[in-house]
């Protein structure tokens, strides 16, 4: 029921163009060869309406159908490969927190 | 296009049982009848994947299909409602994040 969704949620990188190529060239088509992923949302974060900085400069949803399709998409080897390319373009950017949609 | 989306991201409250009785009963109702709003979805945060606390307990994601109905809503008399209402539940809990779906 509830799907299960992975937050990639990255703070603000230092070279924002050279960060969005590796992710877009790189980084995404590696990550939609996760098994069992049913879709990838990208989210780049325009303001923060509270005021100030905003936390975060983009958020990326990725959505699995369910907690077992999620699971086995964690221990699949795309998702090492995919794990394994963050420290090439996002090194301490990133905080990754699993949702459920209610 | 690209649709707008309201991030409202919560931290931790302190009594979990009340605040989710109050966003559930009080203010989600509120915030549906907010004019133009495409589809609100609720996710609750259950783990840090990185280690540690996450850092968020519930983000809600508020969906409007353009910049032009985002700016309608924000300036209705539902919107300010809905946000009076914050401080019912959820002082000094929020963040809320303007977000471009790329």
């Amino acid at each position: 029921m509830a799907s299960v969704k992975l937050l990639a949620m990255y703070t603000q990188p230092e070279d924002e163009a050279a960060f969005l190529k590796h992710y877009h060239e790189v980084h995404l088509p590696l990550v939609l060869k996760v098994p069992g992923l049913a879709k990838a949302v990208v989210n780049r974060i325009e303001t923060n309406l509270m005021g100030g900085a905003a936390p975060y400069f983009m958020i990326a949803e990725l959505h699995f159908p369910d907690q077992a399709s999620f699971d086995t998409a964690m221990a699949s080897p795309e998702n090492r490969a995919a794990g394994k390319d963050i420290g090439n373009f996002a090194k301490g950017l990133l905080t990754l927190l699993l949702a459920l949609e209610a």
